[in-house]
């Protein structure tokens, strides 16, 4: 996989070099030499997640790409739709909608709140309109009918027929690029919108300025800046038509008043003494959509292509013309699928179709992002608002550290190894250039968004670096480590040091922030000892207890307790409240939330067997709406248990940990079984860029980073018949589940390269010598496998 | 002047060498050294202009500084004043008014249109206002009450008591910091307001985006875009207070929504599952006003230092910390007041105190703008939005060019000569970097606003390269000239190249527009025909005559010709109308708008009789408001002779071209004793970015550069017994008005170096070879000197 990805690679490193290839290289040539390759981009199915709360989006998109191009349904900035609306249109698209507003550049995949959706792109024929229009009345604006009959999408490519226009819209990328191919064959008369306004997010106002410039009769130059969940994110683009426009029109709404320089009364349109001119063609303010005539649209295919770049109109430009430096679509869109071709050959697989279709769908979704944010000439802008040049490294932007350092980012450690360093790498400018000396917490475009809790990037930091992905400056990372987690203005940090615990009358979610601070703080002691800076160690070891804390024996769960040592009064093991103790979750899953240290928290709770109880309840006790009325995010449930928010997603290892493998492995297949398919409401709740795709790549090969640092994997249950990681190095490491059926969904007995495998769980060396672990399965548990103490995952404190 | 300006001159060029020189060196000592050196900054009045349409400001700057830091007295950006008060407040002081809103750093001199106002801090004690409040009722918002007899104003220094507060205010700058000092003499608690929404600008909404953020208790740091008359201008602060502020408020009107990620609901101030980083002082949107509260403010005086950049934060504190490196205030006032000491002794004069108080301030006036548009390190913001470096020059902004070109540039070639080829390579880079292929024409903050018309940066690059100022790509401004003149895209060009002249019915304002071009194309072929390129000197020589194709005969004035060749039928040669054929203007005027082809107009309009006349009644004719009264600018009236408003600048002079130099001398000592005086209101009309003043020195000097470009001075009458100008390569330059007074306002006799001058006109040579141009003053005309046709000033036809 390391060799076949090489050209790539470079693509994406080098600009200079990408020009020669593509320009000098016969790729397609390449492509048809590779012809024999296996190409697992069949298996994809970028509809699933487009569906239910899946927020995934269907466009076009290379791997980590800058650029991800893709239809939108809903006009959310328009305030059109309601809010209810917003959550369900995070990635611009819906599964459920029948009309598309446009084609924009920038999607988050799987993200539960929203923001991007740059430069909105529609073509049309007939009346010209420069407003969306409803989803009840298509015809009261430019959006268009279309139908799933007669719409495709694959990895690198996105086709839908626009009905009300006749015209065949065909989208594919490069990493910092979109191409647009428009067939339009209905009217002669076409035109191309481009709404500036467009936008997604929950807020009419989002733009903040916005310009479009006409620099010849094929190339515009555009900017925007936008007021969403990054604030003042700013964007520039680079737009080329493939043939000259009859005319355009620079639509300003404020027109009257940005075009009277002179004018005192905003109202009047003379220019005393003052010209503006009108034959130059650029406008500025907060309403901007330009449209471009085309007299004979029919004559040809119009292709559109825009670079992006959050630097500069310049490196817009320069991105555009390096990775597109002509006008062959299908070229483009043949390397796009190359490129994903060779990410997915990291996973050979053997199952039915449903079960490919989700596990490379998976794969595709969990290789998105963190994306490129970066431009060619290697300027990206930091989150200090400055423009950077990295010249020794990638630089990617959106970490979604909450979710992601939970399964995906030890999930790269293996199927996109050669990216982590550079992730690293990009995390530790973010700590240098951060005015707050802090790494990220939830990140994207040069802005920390402060959502979600923790400090979860040491995690993601740690687990790479105990892995050997070690390509970044250690003292740094420890350095950023170590003013992350002691940061006086950070969150609860103060009052966590001060009490050994976050009490809950000096801040809300006062217990999920100590139990997750306490997670973190393990990592930073194994890192932290790996360097040999064992007094450091110690101390966050000691940190890493802090969890018992937040322990209540009286009620055996985690509860809410104030400054004064007093628990919650009002304490409801179900109930999530906004601004109660917990995040997005309740007791009953935040009880869990102990992956590093299980075998103490099992003493806490009262020995294996309360354990075990108390995991029954909570996969069993029905959770009214009631109780969580408060939160979208708490979707997928199974009794208290929440497959689609993040933390349940260890919980159903937990029974490893009580040595009760087998209710691991039933729960597993429940879980499989209910909740995930292969359809676009397949995922039960958001991807959260990529993790919940990296919970199933995990768990369908059979094991899951419980506590990413401890090097460890908790053993669930294979669900495929074979899967296979191409490592680096040439290494593979084969998962075969041997009899696997239905009902055989409990193991038998584990051989790992020939070897019984006693423990329950396997570590990261087994996987990246490389290997065989094969499973025997069975109807009937196998209850004394993996229930000694000594075969149970490690646990910090034993 | 040159050497002794040299030590300052190296605090604006190189960063490092200043920090060495200011912290290093025992610089109140070196002033002490000189002691001896004369100090004409003693007659410089910053408060004349400030009264009446001045528009000039009485704050703190040093020559050419990007810092102006100035009491403002209208809280325009409000809309709290009405739209006429935005004119009269374009400097954002008014001599007139009677409280103070605060200090902003970034001022224009002299503008006609209103912009700047940046970073508005105020000082207080008692109650905290966030809002100015106004002038009826002061106790209502931040301002206060001030009177100017406790009020002072010099070079590089401001100071008034802000009396509701008993706190007196002081103020300096260095060229790219503002230094406040408080000395706080009422209440014990004292606090600061920094009103990041205040501007100067009639539009409320100018505030596109702002933020600011805490660093330390005595640091922050603050952005800004604004939409004003440039759109999106960006300004960056770096602020620090001389001791740690007690608390900080950071108020945000928009604060409900931006202090919550990620509520769906605006209006919600819980926080779901979403952290707030409450201890991160930092806070972004568009109405951010932040308050630092100093318990103890009466301990001692308190500085606050204030570092701009127009390119990010990292660079104004750059700036900052290398212009600024400590608190010493005497010091730094002490600094400015050199530079300028520096600066002003390049004029030595005799006079009365008032004229001495005029000429010098003038001076001061003339030496401000173009104005540093770069950082320390080099970086600066350039007319594509784009930041630059540039190594080998300094870069500036603020090119007033409809005004500047007449006068005042040609006086920098003398004032600044040092800082003329900047200027020029400042312009070339515009070129360079504009969209449109355009020299500036009325641009500043690296943005162009296509204010008023021609394109007259080519007349400034031609009269310096003349000149023998050459310190730039000659080729480059070639081809920057004829890409300006020839800008298929700019304002009337195409028309005028069609028809040879602009038809009224095709754009407004033909008749001046066809004038001022053709001016500049005699300035293009004067500097073509300097680097040998004479076909191009040919054809622009034959432009120059397009003042031929709006003169009609019948009539015997410049008058709207449409484009089929017919003449405007409502013609009325004394009207100046909006969209009417001329520009802040009438026919009166602009028929003599033909500076570098004198002798030929004369033949047009009948001879030199006629011409007398015509200019007679030009003076003479009472012009009535109704006809003027859609211009502000149109003021200063002698007749219709508008004293106030650049077309009628060089107009007293042409008496000189029909052979009667004594009538020029009359209109000159009339136009002096009339509208110019050492008073606040002492300005005829807006200052223009020192064009006025320009006037003046010239004037005052006895002879005006009616035609830039044709390297001659018209002379008029010196109005001062002495007045030497100190040159380059220690030339001297003396003009000596013997027996000068109030009767004898008459040229006897002119004598230049010892002979007997005949001509009514000097040229560059004369000046810059040094000399003395001495007049023998009477009170009866000398109607036969300079009336011989060779003796008039050169006339490009002749």
């Amino acid at each position: 996989m390391q060799r076949l990805a090489s050209v790539f690679e470079k693509r994406s490193l080098g600009a200079l070099l990408a020009v020669v290839c593509l320009v000098g290289v016969p790729t397609m040539a390449n492509a048809a030499n590779k012809e024999a390759k296996k190409d697992n981009t069949v298996w994809v199915d970028p509809f699933i997640g487009t569906g239910g709360d899946g927020h995934t989006f269907p466009g076009a998109v290379v791997p980590f790409g800058m650029v991800q191009l893709s239809p939108d349904t809903a006009a959310l900035s328009r305030g059109v739709d309601p809010q209810h609306e917003i959550y369900k249109h995070c990635a611009g698209y819906h599964y459920d909608d029948h009309t598309i507003i446009g084609f924009s550049h920038t999607h988050f995949s799987g993200t539960g709140h929203s923001d991007l959706g740059d430069l909105l792109i529609m073509p049309g024929t007939g009346k010209v309109h420069t407003k969306p229009g409803t989803e009840e009345d298509p015809d009261s604006g430019y959006r268009s009918r279309f139908s799933h009959d007669r719409e495709q999408a694959s990895p690198g490519y996105y086709m839908v027929e626009l009905d009300d226009y006749q015209i065949k819209a065909e989208l594919t990328t490069t990493t910092r690029t979109g191409l647009h191919k428009y067939t339009f064959n209905g009217e002669k008369d076409g035109h191309v919108v481009m709404d500036l306004t467009s936008s997604i997010y929950n807020f009419k106002n989002k733009v903040v300025w916005s310009d479009v410039r006409v620099i010849d009769n094929q190339t515009l130059l555009a900017y925007r800046s936008t007021n969403g969940w990054a604030k003042h994110r700013e964007m520039y683009f680079a737009i080329k038509f493939s043939r000259p426009f009859d005319r355009i029109e620079l639509i300003n709404e404020d027109n009257a008043r940005y075009r009277c320089n002179g004018c005192l009364d905003a109202g009047k349109s003379n220019k005393p003494s003052t010209i503006v001119n009108d034959a130059i063609q650029f406008t500025a303010g907060k309403d901007i959509k330009v449209v471009a005539h085309f007299d004979d649209a029919k004559q040809a295919p119009l292709l559109v292509k825009v670079g992006l770049s959050a630097v500069s109109r310049s490196n817009a430009l320069e991105n555009l013309t390096t990775e597109l430096p002509d006008w062959n679509f299908e070229r483009v869109r043949a390397e796009a699928k190359e490129q994903w071709r060779d990410k997915l050959n990291v996973i050979d697989a053997e199952g039915t179709k449903a079960e490919k279709r989700q596990l490379y769908t998976s794969l595709y979704h969990a290789l998105q992002a963190p994306s490129v944010y970066q431009d060619v000439n290697g300027e990206y802008r930091g989150v200090d608002g400055e423009i950077h040049k990295a010249t020794d490294f990638q630089h990617y932007t959106l970490f979604s550290l909450w979710d992601t350092y939970r399964a995906l980012h030890p999930l790269l450690t293996y199927v996109a190894p050669e990216k982590v360093s550079d992730m690293i790498q990009s995390m530790l400018v973010h700590y240098q250039q951060s005015y707050d000396d802090m790494l990220p917490i939830w990140s994207f475009h040069a802005h920390e968004t402060w959502t979600m809790i923790g400090y979860h990037a040491v995690s993601v930091i740690a687990d790479a670096y105990l892995k050997g992905i070690r390509d970044f400056d250690h003292e740094l990372a420890l350095k950023a480590m170590l003013d992350t987690a002691n940061n006086p203005k950070y969150d609860a940090i103060p009052e966590y040091i001060k009490y050994g615990y976050v009490p809950m009358d000096k801040l809300s979610e006062s217990v999920s922030i100590t139990l997750e601070y306490a997670y973190d703080d393990f990592t930073i002691a194994r890192f932290a000892e790996a360097l040999g800076e064992q007094k450091i160690a110690d101390e966050f070891y000691r940190r890493a207890l802090s969890y018992k804390n937040v322990f209540d024996p009286s009620v055996g769960f985690m509860r809410g307790k104030d400054s004064k040592g007093g628990w919650n009064p009002a304490f409801d093991p179900e109930e999530a409240k906004l601004m109660g103790p917990f995040t997005e979750g309740n007791s009953y899953q935040y009880t869990f939330y102990v992956p590093h240290d299980a075998q103490e928290l099992i003493k806490l709770i009262g020995g294996d067997k309360a354990f075990e109880q108390r995991l029954d309840t909570l996969f069993e006790k029905e959770l009214s709406h009631e109780k969580i009325k408060e939160h979208e995010d708490i979707a997928g449930l199974i009794g208290q248990y929440a497959h689609g928010n993040e933390p349940s997603h260890h919980i159903a290892y937990m029974y490893n940990d009580a040595g009760k493998p087998w209710r691991t492995q039933e729960r597993i297949r429940q879980i499989m079984d209910t909740l995930s398919s292969d359809k676009p409401d397949g995922l039960a709740g958001n991807d959260d860029v990529g993790q919940m795709s990296a919970w199933y790549i995990f768990s369908a090969m059979g094991f899951y980073p419980v506590a990413p640092g401890n090097l460890s994997y908790s053993i669930g249950a294979p669900q495929l018949p074979k899967i296979s990681l191409n490592l680096a190095k040439n290494k593979t490491f084969t998962v075969e589940a041997k009899g696997l059926s239905k009902a055989n969904k409990y193991i038998k007995s584990v051989n790992l390269n020939g070897k019984t495998l006693q423990r329950s769980y396997i570590t990261h060396d087994d996987i990246q010598q490389g290997g065989v672990l094969t499973f025997e399965m069975s109807d009937k548990p196998n209850k004394t496998w993996g229930s000694a103490l000594e075969h149970r995952p490690p646990s910090m404190s034993r």
